[in-house]
């Protein structure tokens, strides 16, 4: 049986997204219906290596409204196996026989593929250290192609903590998949969009460019992905509220804004979108983290369909 | 859609908990009867910004009997967000997304009102700070109507830490309801009620007194209500024994005790109960505590009953 | 009502065990066949002083696949009325009333016996400290049950910890139901297995004895129970790598072994035995893991269809 793994933003093409916007939308019916129990019978681990309560609930929430069940560890350090000098892959082993599905947080780049490779159920990347964050990528385009009817032909701003800010990059490998994109970054120096991410647009004929000033880069921008400036990130506590302060959106900058364009925020924010901006219309942030729960509902439905087309197969098969 | 919010005592008139009460008895038979799936498509978030173990699986069983689920978190410090510096209005509006209802303990007086001001599911303040804990004063006044058939004429003796225990305040505000309550306040001199409650029994009437002698205090008691004196308040451990020694109810005094007065305790105790006063009938504190499911699951009713009235409504008035 | 707690290896004799087999197999059944909601309004706590989260998942997904619903804690440090000086026995009593089952790790030899003997429903002792973890060693006998169709005429070698690690010492005490067992210890010298162990074995008439030489000593065996040396017991690194590396099970020790004997390890493994190892099918340790779910579904069903029984039962009586 092949499994529905989600590892990182590149496995998607157009085709793949477009199913998955479409399940999404479906998914938000059942949850406007008062959620389904079509999978009272699975279950769901969440391996948390590392805290991140947001994505955790998002994904409880969702396996929940689908009627399914959740085990699972909120925090690494008390992964006590781990402690005990256990590898990654014995502990996925193991877990495989716990559940369904298993969606994983951990610190290390690289660890969804390496627990891909020997689970015996769909593995949800939650986030690999400084590697991707797929399923915030998701809730992203998704959020674009729902505030405005397509991805094509958008100029989209990304702001803000673009070097160590993993959902920019993964951000931006999906809209690779799209006619017409131009992508803005819009910086401080020293956490500028890496190189690496540079040259994946490069090879797909993805245009972009670069502005320090961000009353003009939202002048022309259909989308502005604000982002979190990391304070730990910076030399000096002075050169970070340099930076922190240059890159606020205020009402000031609402008003150089076209009226169709949105504001996102992978959240948490800490200052870098002021509160009153939250009235406007084009604040669309708390939307996105809403469609959180219908892109991972979605993703859920993959994993277990796919089972049950196996399922089919192999009784066709027989 | 009016969100039926539990923030504090004071929101609480006689006819509202006289309703409680009935709710809750009628929940005790739910549980009896091995449970309802009725919720089976609810789901309830614990945020608890500070650990509570007990409350909080009393809350998660009042829900699972109830056929609902659970997401959640168990200790603030893992609540990863909130460490990036996210406001606690930024968490409640996503986190009411993922949900039909919150369970909130934080660390903040006022905390459960900021979080209500901005939810769009209930809120169930499971303590704020040194706030109010009004789902442990709705579980006390239960009791002493479910032993004592009414809590009008009763002579309530409060003991222990009254000034930082928010318990003993919630209760007293509640108490307040009643005709003819006298309230019997023993504490060392160093935590005696705090005066805004004197203020508050005073402009609702109701008596109360002062009793330094625990054997005087109980002999005209229909209700002891025994707290945990806490150590940490005290400014030295000499002060702390001798306070801690002076209150400790014990066969010696059960035997100053009317046959029908019964003994309370939020629990946990740390020794100013012994455990050879449990088998004394008037040992109500493990009741107590089993009454405090009944009210949970039916402060949960309260919750999804309201919106079932308010969706027949906007039925109706379309 | 008879409760139906699991304590410690002893309480088990062959026909016991024979019936725990048996359900096992059903349960394995059920498993197979996507699970079942027999017992959907049950409620399971898990009750963590200590971390174990392999053991914690492997009970939270039994009770999850019979369609019962869990609340628990997963660390002691919060469990917050333990701090506060509260007894096992006052949380024990406390927490009966929130559930239908209690799953207990604590970190005090005989916790689980005090436990059972205030708790209102059964306690599943998921190990108390020094003392015991029976369901682990209700795996280890199920498996080779399970492996090589019986437990009668088996040479089984224990390797590793022998002194420290409680689970050779559940699975010792299991095995003295069975005929014709002979049990070979194989420790370095410093964490031999105790003698209480051994005068047990010879109470019981079964023969035992010790081997330093691994390779002698898995010539002869039917299954090879590994476990892991743990550093922390040791005076000095030093002594622990020798010993380490004394007992490593890899290619060359397989050669030794003969053709139906079988691998065991309770896991998390730490090096002692080479990944190399995982494809030879002699090695069941991932089988073994895997049959831990189908034991503690196994042992929820013992603790319901009892109840279920009294039930009638008491009806009958009526």
């Amino acid at each position: 049986m092949k499994l529905y793994h989600v590892i990182g933003a590149k496995q998607y093409d157009r085709q793949t997204l477009e199913d998955i916007y479409e399940t999404a939308d479906r998914m938000e019916k059942v949850v406007k219906n008062g959620g389904s129990d079509i999978y009272s019978n699975k279950i769901m681990t969440t391996l948390f290596f590392e805290p991140s309560t947001r994505t955790r609930l998002s994904f409880e929430s969702a396996i929940s409204r689908l009627g399914g069940k959740v085990i699972g560890t909120e925090n690494a350090g008390q992964f006590s196996s781990a402690t005990k000098g256990e590898t990654l892959e014995d502990t996925i082993r193991v877990v495989s026989e716990y559940c369904d599905v298993i969606v994983m947080r951990h610190t290390d780049i690289g660890a969804a593929e390496r627990a891909a490779a020997v689970a015996t159920v769909p593995i949800l990347n939650a986030g690999d250290g400084g590697g991707e964050h797929p399923t915030q990528a998701l809730l992203d385009v998704y959020t674009i192609k729902k505030e405005l009817g397509t991805l094509d032909n958008q100029h989209v701003v990304m702001v803000g903590d673009l070097k160590y800010g993993r959902t920019v990059h993964s951000l931006s490998y999906m809209l690779a998949n799209y006619n017409n994109v131009h992508i803005t970054f819009t910086a401080p120096d020293n956490v500028q969009i890496p190189l690496y991410v540079k040259e994946y647009l490069k090879e797909r004929g993805i245009s972009f460019s670069e502005e320090h000033d961000l009353k003009k880069a939202v002048q022309k921008a259909d989308v502005i992905y604000q982002t979190r400036i990391q304070k730990e990130r910076f030399s000096s506590p002075e050169e970070y509220e340099k930076a922190n302060g240059k890159y606020i959106i205020n009402d000031d900058i609402l008003s150089y804004m076209k009226d169709h364009c949105i504001i996102l925020h992978p959240l948490p924010r800490a200052g870098e979108i002021e509160h009153s901006v939250d009235a406007d219309p084009r604040a669309a942030y708390f939307r996105q983290a809403q469609n959180g729960l219908y892109i991972r509902m979605a993703l859920l439905e993959k994993c277990f369909e796919q089972e049950r087309a196996e399922t089919i197969r192999d009784y066709v098969n027989v």
